[in-house]
């Protein structure tokens, strides 16, 4: 930082200005989840019509809010591998930036409380626009202070070139959205259709991309590939490692602790009831809400060890692809999800027909986010020499335990989800044991892992020496 | 990181297991706040009452659970300076240690709303001993693998007489609450005052050594000094910046979003009531809500330029000292507040007669957490050759723009809550122009100050000239 600090008086690293950017998006993203976690459901209706009510608003501002957020997440990954100083001026506009960002989930909710009314979608799309804007005002002024830029950009001949392409790849969004704007007022599902591009053109982009490749053979006019492969090496490809770990640890840590606050603010007993109803013994009354505690922790522990798999997968995580990043995104998205599953399960004290649903709602929730971290995990192996480190590739001497470890969770929940369906009695006895038993099987993996390749290595060597 | 795989199979650096545990724990310190600012005020009743009422419960949970999640935070920032490396037991023990931790907060909630019952306090009680057992068992396991430890530790002669003091150190604490969790059965108040005893304990013997020397001077024997004094480098005095500034992001980051998620609870009009009040026009019903909006964006732009402010300080310190780190949490405190400044703010709405009243509060917080935040400027001044940047110290050429930097907002909020105090019918159009002008004056700051100091020295010769 020294170095820098000399470089002119203003300038800075950006390290703690996209820290804390990401701690922002992170938060934001997962955030909407309090919304469908608190909606009130009845005691005698049945889980199953109200979860089509809440899949209806509320679960689909939460998904609509989460995937923006980590586009708009991605965009600013990419801007700021390109400018990679910043100075006063930059940190001000990047926060302008965010106040917009954090913005967007209440234009969401406007848009799913009033689906038919063109002015949510409107001020989505203005929001969208002024994000855009600033950003390109973000670009602008990097290229014109090019000491700020990345060394290969600022050695780089045609920089006009590089400032172009960016620019060009950060206001396609923008003029999506400006089009969905203009379409609100006379053709709402072409806007919403525009938006929905908005989300998966990225994708698109690249899918086609893939598939010319596969169809028509690699581009071969030498010059533009030249050009355009030096430039995927910052706008396409591999994500800032760093940046997507701090993404989801933002993600992870703010889902962990929205649990507390729904038991500050649910369980504590009021005084007076304790006093008439229990006789003033709080411990009394607290025993009512035992099942929340039980509940409390378990979430915990599940999220807490998604966040131990994850970390111990990005230990061997030498670079993150873009198909990585969205696999991450989506084991996120479920993740969020974990505090509806924790309201349901707490909900058991009311005994309430729901139990089962309940259950498997969090056996699932629990599943996929655990598979699309397997899914990670074999993503990089299809790719071993570039993303991951050589103890975790292929005969690798923690390959195994890693497999191991990122297959826990996905079998167990799993096996969780088809043991309820059968011994339907005992499923809340199933789900807590699970719980409970799941931080030990992780201290003890290790042993599990090398008795068991002990074991094979002797079966192996016993069947070799029958076929001699 | 290549180097610390290949210490041991299983060994890795701690950098993402701190960084994750600084983000849960600001978050759990702040997130308290929530149900204070949620507490509803009745439009008829006067803003003094109504406060006084939080002050005495909520209020105080917030703060008790602010200073305690401190309090932790910082042993574990000590815990970790001693253990640089981790591995997955480590890991494992840790994530136990953080869900006692955010598990603090329920048993606050429980003593605020039942201060004569023991069940509270003693719940309190028993967490801080289980944490304390935990962080025991995490220096016991560190010492009996010493390739884990700090390397001045591991290559130390006598590793044992560490061990011992940093258990007394951890310790310390536990057996406090041990005994107030006995005590909490016989005789509360006694319980309490154990209980306070533990959060002032480290400055309370911080400063009777101070006085000890500045009376009795400094201790002589040469050997029991020297093993202190090597020893204090990791335990008393510096704490890591990195960790500083990680924790300061985490509380600036989710104070920010908690704000879009009230105004996504509570500001999306009921379609029907839309239907009927306002003629099915939104855009109506939304106008309604136009204060809340401009509360939040007022918000928005006062955290996010308290965190610029705290960003450009922390690049030119190099190293936080423990009075600088108490500076800043007690700045971070009232940053938690702004979420209240902001529900009192966005209340204007109802045209109570709290107006002035919600101002004032708003300016009192604000003035607060900047005043703080100067504070560990000039705290850092007194010792600017260990704590400073060159640039940053007396003389240096940021140090006038720095001092403008951390003055503004002490400046502003003062001069706002007299002005109010005057000019009492325009205060909501103070208030609002102060938000709207501070991102500018930001922007602008540069050149104000080299005027006034191109003025000032033009001034100084001016007058030294009439001398001569």
């Amino acid at each position: 930082t020294e170095l820098e600090l000399e470089l002119g008086s203003s300038t800075q690293t950006s390290h703690r200005l996209l820290a804390y950017s990401d701690a922002l998006l992170s938060i934001i993203a997962t955030v909407m989840i309090l919304p469908v976690a608190h909606t009130k459901i009845h005691p005698d209706q049945k889980l199953g019509e109200s979860v089509q009510q809440l899949l209806l608003t509320k679960i689909a501002v939460y998904l609509m809010t989460f995937l923006i957020v980590t586009v708009a997440w991605a965009a600013h990954v990419r801007l700021f591998q390109v400018i990679e100083l910043i100075d006063d001026v930059l940190a001000l506009l990047n926060l302008a930036c965010m106040m917009i960002i954090t913005f967007l989930p209440y234009t969401f909710s406007l848009m799913a409380s009033f689906p038919g009314v063109p002015f949510g979608i409107f001020l989505f799309s203005v929001c969208a626009v002024v994000i855009g804007l600033i950003q390109a005002v973000i670009v602008v002024y990097g290229f014109y202070h090019p000491h700020l830029l990345n060394q290969q950009i600022q050695v780089s001949e045609n920089q006009n070139f590089y400032k172009r392409h960016i620019l060009k790849i950060i206001l396609r969004g923008p003029v999506l959205c400006f089009l969905a704007a203009i379409f609100s007022f006379f053709f709402i599902p072409l806007s919403y259709l525009l938006l929905g591009l908005v989300i998966v053109f990225p994708h698109l982009s690249r899918f086609i991309t893939w598939c010319k490749t596969k169809i028509v053979g690699p581009r071969e006019e030498e010059e533009a590939s030249y050009s355009l492969e030096t430039f995927s090496f910052y706008l396409s490809e591999p994500l800032s490692k760093e940046r997507v770990e701090a993404f989801s640890d933002g993600v992870y840590a703010i889902v962990a602790t929205l649990l507390i606050l729904d038991i500050c603010e649910d369980n504590v007993p009021d005084p007076r009831e304790v006093g008439e109803k229990f006789h003033g013994s709080l411990l009394e009354a607290l025993s009512e809400y035992g099942p929340n505690y039980l509940a409390y922790f378990g979430s915990f522990v599940t999220i807490g060890l998604l966040w131990f798999v994850h970390h111990s997968l990005f230990l061997y995580v030498t670079k993150a692809t873009r198909l990585m990043g969205l696999l991450n995104i989506l084991s996120l998205a479920f993740i969020g999800g974990l505090p509806l599953a924790y309201q349901l399960t707490s909900e058991f004290a009311e005994k309430s027909h729901n139990e089962i649903e309940a259950i498997q709602v969090s056996c699932v929730i629990t599943f996929f986010a655990s598979i699309f971290q397997f899914a990670i995990w074999t993503t990089a192996l299809l790719h071993e020499r570039e993303t991951l480190h050589p103890f975790a590739r292929y005969g690798g001497k923690e390959h195994a335990f890693m497999f191991a470890k990122l297959a826990l969770y996905p079998c167990v929940s799993l096996g969780a989800f088809f043991l309820t369906c059968l011994l339907s009695e005992f499923s809340t006895e199933i789900f807590h044991l699970m719980q409970i038993v799941i931080p030990f099987a992780f201290l003890a993996l290790r042993i599990f892992v090398r008795i068991s390749l002990t074991v094979i290595k002797s079966v192996m060597s016993l069947s070799r020496r029958k076929v001699v």
